[in-house]
């Protein structure tokens, strides 16, 4: 039998607040077992870029990564946010090893062709998203050694192309490749971080949170419009990742990683 | 016998021009055996500091880390050169994996109490480095673990204190500490890049490189008022090295790391 391993994904929302990333890194040292921590960071990448007079450019929530942004998503994912993630979860005894996918050649990406995206006014654009990675592979193996050498990995959304180049890469994407990846070595379960307390009934009751989704109640769910919006693509995202060896996603709150609350998603 | 490693340590002038680096990742690569590179990046913080208003305030060549700057040197040291460097690597077929002090608690500092520095009008002063490391230890067995894993450490000049702070800490310290403790396991080279093609009799002549100093000539040459200013304490450095167990201290220019030139310090 595999061994369990938990691989947890936090937002910039978390990581941007010291006050909520110590919660989170609190509850993170005190999970039991093999574990890895992705982070992204967009929030703080914003306003450094705001501070070097860059302005940041979304298309459909994505950033338009150019060569002045790329260098400020290489400073604030892959050191400030990072390493002091790394160095926080140092302090609780956690033996934390930062790495971006070009750190041992983790995570293979190529750069992101030109793609038809839909605006806000229904019209459709080719969109050239700059140095953005599509990611190509994880090396499983690597991260199963640390793994097993008693490390956890801290993983930056960043990748690389081989060539020379670092790729800025979207952190929920890093999470579910390294997901499913690790899915050929141990029993994975993949939480997401969210800002509400899991999938909801009602947008506007945190108590309505639907404990458990297959795929026979996704697709119910999105007939009747409960389902709907940014969830969709979050929730095929999951499904995707199950059928391709993860155990089992659950979306919850960064307060909530234990997965005592929260959505689990399942095959079945 | 013990395997031959060789660390090298690049300065931030070589680290801000592409061309440089480029040059001196070639002549890495080509390198055979076992290896560590180590570098800075100070120049680099040090316009990065100022596009974001910050001041970069230098005592006795040594920079005045505040709480800002740190998050600036975190940001350059451990993102973006760090990052850029083992990307260069990897696209030359190097496994290089990127590491702070921090990553994997493999190098443990304390923050640098108040400290008697002379200043340049004669007096001396009690100076507040700021948010700087003085190197505790250095974790040499996980560092052996990844070099005989095929890895080759790419280290920045952070470490941390264990207790979730970042420290700002010297590069040619970092090198000198990593050298030391490796050597239980390696028979080590350090090689540090430098402006110049080596020790120099004659400060205005590249040709007058000394090609070889142990501890008798060193006397000599401060006698003589040819080894002088930065060099005594680099050189002091580098024979404290020795002392701890460095096989060989190399002083040369980064198109040189070969060793084929350069100034070799042995103790005898």
């Amino acid at each position: 039998m595999k061994e369990t391993l938990n691989i947890i994904k936090v937002g910039g929302g978390v990581v941007e607040n010291q006050m909520s990333l110590d919660s989170l890194l609190n509850q993170f040292v005190s999970m039991q077992g093999r574990k890895v921590l992705v982070h992204g960071g967009g929030r703080l990448a914003t306003s450094m870029a705001a501070s070097l007079g860059i302005e940041s450019q979304m298309i459909g929530g994505r950033r338009i990564t150019d060569e002045k942004m790329l260098e400020v998503v290489t400073m604030v994912y892959g050191g400030l946010v990072n390493k002091n993630i790394v160095a926080g979860l140092q302090a609780k005894g956690v033996k934390a090893i930062g790495l971006t996918g070009a750190d041992g050649d983790i995570i293979r990406s190529h750069k992101r062709p030109l793609k038809r995206v839909k605006m806000d006014d229904g019209t459709e654009q080719m969109i050239d998203f700059g140095f953005v990675g599509d990611v190509d592979k994880v090396d499983a193996k690597l991260l199963s050694e640390l793994i097993e050498g008693g490390s956890v990995p801290v993983i930056a959304p960043l990748t690389h192309d081989g060539e020379g180049h670092i790729l800025n890469t979207n952190a929920d994407t890093i999470a579910s490749s390294v997901a499913c990846a690790l899915a050929e070595y141990y029993d994975v379960t993949l939480t997401f971080c969210f800002e509400k307390a899991g999938v909801l009934r009602d947008a506007d009751d945190e108590n309505s949170v639907i404990p458990s989704i297959n795929e026979e109640l996704f697709k119910k769910l999105i007939d009747e419009g409960i389902v709907s919006g940014g969830m969709i693509p979050k929730l095929e995202n999951a499904f995707d990742a199950l059928h391709r060896g993860v155990r089992q996603v659950v979306i919850t709150q960064a307060d909530n990683i234990d997965g005592s609350r929260g959505t689990t998603i399942k095959e079945r």
